[in-house]
């Protein structure tokens, strides 16, 4: 079954976004009356008949509902955008993929870049979602400087990956079930400063192990340390 | 301190190849007397200073030399390659980063391509070898049939990963300081046939998680389980 995204569907909106009509019609070729499966991106998952193919309008109709089951943990990844706009794409395909269930970018001081739109990232989350039929959509937030994305109420555990020698091994502090949200810095580390804000807002500084990791390598390895633990 | 790759100093070869030329002298434009370091990819770190630069021939003089420990584990990955070469290319630099030893290239039923060059990515493990100072340089064999790379003689744990319900979680299966091999198969997944042949050959079944992920996702994700296991 080849699923696409309709996140209003629950809203009774039932045709395809334009993205998302390309692919069905244009790209797959897809007519009235083919079977296609559809995701609202929250854990509805829907088996639909195409009913019309008009102009940009590709209109379907719902045959059956299933309400996928939701993990049991929460990985949410902060992190500096790198310079390339490659790795960071890499990097939010790659979580996607995994399952991250949110990311955010956050401005720190030695970051090499200071603006970024999220557009291309959210068609990857959405590419992802239907490549690897979770479910549900990775969240991504727009960036924010590291201070602002601090002072917000996070709950769940705190970490915050820094290059030091004797931190504990991120996967060791992690149990199953969790909300863990993790923060990755930029090639340049987080400044004394950022560190500092960070253990006074409950962040604990962990490793990620021996290997001098590039940026969107770490988040991606801290991404998937969260998802052993949960054997997921 | 600034690393570069000279696999023959261990031989008396006292000047850095082309590439690492290029490196040194043209990109970041060190001269005589500039003090360097070198790796010889076999966990000898060198510290240099460099002698003369004539025409194309940077040479040094080693003041320093330092035995690397080398990691107790092994880590091989055996892996179809992607139709798209970036994908392999990102999965060859991503693997490095993670200090993996070997990768192989195997060549499957379903596989998407029945050639592939490798010195791209050699130097891709050259570059990983420098940016992350593991000092060991990850060994890259040719693409050779599934069915040949069985037949060879590989001790340690060996792996096979399926997608299939009910199979162990590949890092459950593992404990540290093991060699181990995994094997990782195409987008359209291994035949029957070839699993079969796997299991005779003593590879076990596992599944790398609930997430469908691709080919080149797949490797890394093995690849950083056995980390974790030897929390690397």
């Amino acid at each position: 079954m080849l699923y696409f995204f309709q996140p209003k569907t629950s809203e009774g909106v039932f045709h395809l976004s334009d993205d998302e009509y390309q692919h069905c019609v244009k790209v797959l070729r897809k007519k009235a009356g083919d079977e296609i499966g559809i995701f609202d991106g929250k854990g509805m998952a829907y088996q639909a008949v195409i009913t019309s193919i008009t102009g940009k309008l590709c209109e379907f109709e719902i045959t059956q509902k299933t309400q996928l089951e939701p993990r049991p943990f929460y990985n949410h990844i902060a992190i500096a955008p790198t310079k390339n706009t490659d790795r960071i794409e890499w990097f939010v395909e790659k979580a996607c993929e995994l399952g991250v269930d949110e990311i955010s970018f956050v401005l720190t001081d030695n970051c090499e870049r200071n603006k970024m739109r999220t557009e291309r990232l959210e068609k990857k989350a959405v590419s992802a979602l239907k490549q690897s039929k979770s479910g549900f959509l990775t969240r991504i937030n727009p960036m924010v400087k590291l201070k602002d994305f601090l002072k917000a109420d996070h709950n769940g555990l705190k970490f915050i990956a820094v290059v030091e020698p004797d931190l504990p091994y991120l996967s060791n502090e992690l149990k199953s079930s969790q909300k863990v949200i993790t923060l990755i810095g930029p090639e340049g580390d987080f400044s004394k400063v950022e560190v500092t804000e960070a253990l006074n807002q409950g962040f604990q500084k962990i490793s990620l192990g021996k290997s001098t990791l590039r940026t969107e390598t770490a988040g991606l390895m801290a991404a998937h340390m969260v998802n052993v633990v949960n054997e997921y």
